[in-house]
């Protein structure tokens, strides 16, 4: 049984690698390399795996669930520019894929080990990734 | 190869154990413990895997899936009041994960062993769970 | 220009007429008057009508908003049942558009008479409603 | 009769009042003035009035309408900063109702003023504007 | 007040107009002209405007304008070839604004003269009509 | 780590065996199988599982998987008839399922080995498939 709880942020990012030229990263990031950054609508789901507790037919409390998002992710990272504002992105592109396993390590470390635990991260409505950790 | 229908039903509930004072219910289900019941939306999908039928070319003929759903899921869900009008919530509060749980089991005798079947559940635009049987 | 605000609650509720036999209420409101209640995810938007001020570039701000709108409507309405707990449909039955009048009314009366004011108020996927005060 | 395209754009912005101090800014603006920036996921939706040519059955070709909207709006705000690289928004906050506001005067300049036009810009799940030109 | 009913159907079409060279058709609709159809999930939004009924709480039943739209509208052109099997398309061009044209004007003729109507009529996740018989 | 991107089409398609009678397609197929083609906008999603390219961050630059999509899938199957159009179904019935794995076998084609592949393919808002090749 995997429960999910859907979170949202807005943030700030660049894509490119200090250690090239201008040209070369336009040439691998396109527009996602511009200089004044852009930024997205991230829509994140948290999945936890485990059983229901029969006491109270939770896997885990959602509200639980919402506010350790909350605490971890969504208040580091909402309304923030990921390259300049975060240091977890320091010396990492914040890449969906990167925000993404960033977001996925934070909560392991904070869910009780007994729990599986997935996230997908959506940047656009055309683009998204997933993730658990293997 | 999986396929999937979509179906929906709209129903009231209330997450409380009976033995725990409305104290402890409101501590550990909070506003869900609420006694005169709320409700929601829920949208069901049921995922069914086997081979594709190479007369057909269906896996599962998606009429005879959502007709199944019908019979033995939303009409006896929809628009019904989950603790009060369903023996299949005797003694079993019904969150998202007790009521995917349930319609697993309702489906699985239903459906050709041959094929899998995972349900996906979804209570609000943020709450959601899975269950495969496992 | 108009700007909206979108917030959600979720609740139970029940169409019927108390003056009217069960077979009367069952031939006008179907299934919707059952006994014990069923339940919806609302969606509630909130469209504010105005000139945009020159100082902060804002019709209204969208927090004071959406604030407004949990203070009054959802706090009210989320979790609750609106035949049982909610005054605001003595002798009204809740109805998608009777909600949306109510809500309409609500709010009318907090928002500052220069502003314009409409409301939308979706039930299910399939069913909503307008409201503007006229 | 009334056509619609829809087209999105990803950008990022800052509200804030050079001539306010940063704690009159974060005091109107809250996390939107954060000095960084932070990013949204824009959805554009224009809405061209007028006869439906009998002809073509068209009110006005989406097609043209799309590459109209490319040329003039998305080209020039995606993956931008809209404070520091749109001219549009010298001296004017990139707030979504003035963001709306220089787009339908974009737009109202490039299409024959036998049509009417409307134009809805959504900037998160639960925050958009509309606006007609009057 | 206005209450909506959405529904969906599927159809086929291809846009072009008889009298024309296939060069012609080509030009003017573009990969919409293809010879052998292509088709569409429509979404048809039915809007209608009137008074609340005291008694029931309803503008108009919507289950009495669901079946109305199912009888007049998605039972015709459901799983249809607009442009070959649907008389109403006889020498029109099946457009997605000339479609909700022939859905306003057949829902008028059944729809008591006291309510107001409006259509919205989506052809893909982009674009999308309005008509409410002005 | 997986990564997606999510594209459309829109196509006319007809179910049916022609080696079976009218009569036998109408009882399997109902009213997929009308003579003259019905049509669906399909949403297909991409998935592309692999390793971070330290390097880049990506798993793969979604820009050469949207270009690949078009190229190979979209440019191929939108607006056009499945049935009629398009060599991949000779001898196949465009079932969802089948679709499915037609465009899985064309991007496994075109995709280094190295990555794993999956496809999610929605017919209607109700009904979709997945395949991963096995």
């Amino acid at each position: 049984m995997k429960v999910c709880r859907r979170e949202t942020f807005n943030a700030a990012h660049r894509l490119f690698r200090p250690e090239w030229s201008d040209e070369k990263n336009r040439e691998v990031f396109g527009k996602c390399s511009h200089p004044n950054y852009h930024g997205h609508n991230y829509a994140l789901e948290v999945w936890v795996e485990g059983e229901i507790d029969p006491l109270t037919g939770f896997v885990i409390d959602l509200k639980d669930l919402k506010h350790l998002i909350h605490e971890f992710v969504s208040d580091r990272f909402d309304h923030r520019n990921l390259n300049l504002d975060c240091p977890e992105f320091e010396g990492i592109i914040p890449t969906t894929e990167n925000i993404a396993k960033v977001i996925w390590d934070i909560l392991r470390e904070q869910l009780d080990p007994k729990f599986g635990l997935e996230v997908q991260l959506s940047e656009t409505e055309k683009n998204k990734v997933f993730y658990n950790g293997k």
